[in-house]
């Protein structure tokens, strides 16, 4: 698999990411020069997508020490950009972890940041590694499916440049039987309609794209062989914080009799947490729900619920693929 | 319940409709002076829900015939505006009935149409009163309920003036112990979004509006009591097509041991129809999935599957409450 999509980008001053909120209208990379522009990005969800989360924050550090802002800072505004998502924790940890090394070696100034930019190289370069070996796992266990169905934007776009579980249908296509990708759009922001979908035509899959609600009729309509999504995090026992419509689809694969993947790289697994009852669900602006893109389509946003993930149960899930393992939840 | 709404309104010469695709930003009615523009409104959604356009297209063909049309192709050109809603044909079956019937006594011109106006308030009617039986029949079944969740609009908008699931809501927030609505936006048109909010702000009844893809998580997370829908058309083994997404909360609601109900007329129930395999569903433009508003979402409409309807098997139904009874589908 080539990568062809490199949504950050640092290049020693600067660092860019591809906007993601403007496409699949526009294909533009802006630049992002203080802390604060790498925090707002990633809330705004110009960089989103777990890994991708993760690689940004990392650069995103150096930025801030290297405007010579106090570490402390640093390290917990850019951890409180996006609560589920365990991978910017850790990049943020591996970070700090670099950073005292450095401090304790007594390097100057230059020195610390090369040692820093090193470790974020080291978080991308393994990131687009996982990659490939999750697609290599997936495809093990999915070689025949004719037709997948997956949810949100799990691809280059959400990564370091390949992606989780739509780097697993790439690698279908490439070397499998895949002949059909049915993506969801994934409302509220319209992932799967704005980025799985582009990204699709870009790699020339031939997909359909549904409104999320269709996706258990379709699965069965269309004889689905398997569903795959990503991860933001999985608790100690199996449980998948994942995109909101993760849990429906989870529960439509059950009642179906469809084997339901799980794809992330291993740092998305929460030792540390015990189950999806400790996984803080982030919970944004209703106005994500009343406004499509400027268009008002509900009359108060007050009144809208907007949880951006939910949990699904261990027991749903056929399989977590990670670039180190095939863990099969129990099933009770 | 006092009808606060009429989304279909007969004048003597005239047939107007509130316009549901400018809610919930223009409270807009618009005249009907011929055929074509009946059958567009109905094909545009411009007035929808199964009872409203029984209704519309039995004006609709008084309209046509007073246009000197023939009755043949009245009575075609309306049938096929939408293929799943039952209660369009038999709206229009009754019409032509009735227009037979004074043929055969020879009235003339004036008596004809005079005849069939005493037809479509008819059937205006018994929509009203269906209205009431079935709220009657929901709170039977459903008065300790304190959280419902509902889909699509199935109110005033949906019907001649109360409606028919979220009659029941009204009827529940009125006499029951309903504290809360929680209600699907519904993609691809977004009729919960746009109608059913604006209908429960205008009744005063406390709500939440989520995306679709959010209702199992939130049954779960606020203890829904039971999902109540309405019917596009009922199998007569109780397979129940209704908008897309219906089956998703049909297997949601069977997964966490919520009750499912479907709330429709009498009329809704097709004898002619054995189970959900012999319903057609409509398949509509993909640019209804592709574009919301003016704004274009995907990069492909081609791309886009937009099945306006799915099928639910009655084994996932608690009830159908009809106006005359309460149906329990064997649960196999």
């Amino acid at each position: 698999m080539k990568r062809l999509i490199t949504p950050v980008r640092y290049q020693g001053d600067s660092l860019e990411i591809l906007d993601q909120t403007l496409l699949p209208e526009q294909e533009k990379y802006i630049q992002l020069d203080g802390l604060d522009r790498v925090v707002d990005a990633i809330k705004e969800l110009r960089v989103r997508g777990a890994p991708a989360i993760g690689i940004a924050a990392a650069y995103g550090y150096i930025i801030g020490l290297k405007n010579g802002l106090d570490e402390d800072e640093v390290f917990n505004r850019l951890s409180s950009s996006r609560p589920t998502a365990v991978n910017l924790f850790q990049a943020l940890n591996r970070m700090r972890a670099a950073y005292y090394e450095a401090l304790e070696r007594r390097a100057g100034e230059h020195d610390v940041i090369t040692r820093l930019e090193q470790a974020a190289k080291g978080i991308e370069h393994e990131d687009l590694q996982a990659s490939l070996e999750m697609a290599e796992k997936g495809l093990e266990l999915m070689a025949d499916a004719r037709v997948v169905l997956t949810h949100c934007n799990t691809g280059a776009l959400a990564t370091a440049g390949l992606g989780t579980a739509l780097g697993v249908i790439r690698k279908l296509f490439e070397e499998g039987n895949l002949e059909l990708v049915i993506a969801t759009e994934t409302r509220p922001l319209l992932q799967g309609a704005r980025l799985t979908a582009w990204e699709l035509e870009k790699y020339g899959i031939p997909y359909r794209l549904i409104v999320d609600s269709a996706a258990p009729y379709i699965m069965k309509k269309y004889g689905v062989d398997a569903v795959v999504v990503g991860a933001d995090r999985v608790a100690r026992n199996g449980d998948t914080a994942n995109k909101i419509g993760t849990f429906m689809l989870a529960v439509a694969a059950d009642y179906l009799n469809i084997p339901f993947y799980v794809v992330c790289p291993e740092s998305t697994i929460d030792e540390e947490t015990d189950t999806g009852a400790d996984i803080v669900i982030e919970e944004r602006d209703g106005r994500e729900v009343s406004f499509v893109g400027g268009l008002k389509i509900a009359p108060s946003p007050g009144r809208c619920l907007n949880y951006a993930f939910d949990v699904t149960p261990a027991r749903l899930i056929t399989a977590v693929i990670t670039d180190k393992r095939i863990i099969y939840p129990d099933r009770c």
